[in-house]
């Protein structure tokens, strides 16, 4: 089990990473939140700039078709950029390393109600790639 | 020499979170940066934000009267900020647990103008308070 948290934890570190060299060769700026996930105040993963616009981000990687987010890690997320000016987005590396993009007002709300998904095929459908969400206006 | 690395790592990332706590309890939002000072883009120790006001720090605990800074430290710091559309801080704990903060812009650089320099003695003169920082319009 510990193993297994810890390479996760790699894993997800290593996506954040990976995302953080793609926004300054974007010519944005961009910094991975220490601690995020772990300290007692809401935090995005990563926070983004390019003066005009600023992103807020919750990174995932899963290895399946699905990721589910909670009401609350939503809602954390959303204050958290209301009270920076910026915008709120999910970035999530699905199997086969296929990564999409999506403004956290666009994500789905479970048959339940209770969370939010983001499924493959409805990201392939409506999700931004890399490029498409960094040259919105 | 690891002991001593350690233990300057662990009063950085502490007093690091005791703003983070500060900005929180004011009703800002704010984060410390992952691996500030150790990868290899430019990035701020703390971002916070109360929707109106962007506020990028340094953040340093000196055991001394005087805080020396590259200038290409408070460049990066004043490039980052400026791409953020935020402003840039220093903030400082000097011996005795007291507290200064101070635009970059007005730090004083060094007679022999390779660096700037933050001495108690100017800072209480000019610096601010963290209560008169966050209440700047």
């Amino acid at each position: 089990m510990a193993r297994f948290i810890r390479n996760k934890k790699a894993k997800g570190t290593a996506a954040e990473n990976e995302l953080v060299h793609k926004f300054w060769e974007n010519n944005w700026v961009c910094v991975r939140v220490a601690g995020s996930g772990s300290t007692q105040f809401p935090a995005p993963d990563l926070l983004a700039s390019r003066g005009d616009r600023r992103i807020m981000m919750e990174v995932k990687i899963v290895n399946s078709h699905k990721k589910y987010f909670s009401e609350q890690e939503i809602k954390d997320l959303e204050y958290f950029s209301e009270r920076f000016g910026a915008e709120s987005w999910v970035g999530i590396c699905f199997e086969g390393r296929q990564w999409f993009f999506l403004p956290t007002a666009e994500l789905q709300k479970t048959s339940a109600g209770q969370s939010f998904v983001a499924d493959l095929v409805e990201m392939k459908r409506k999700g931004f790639g890399f490029e498409e969400m960094i040259a919105l206006i």
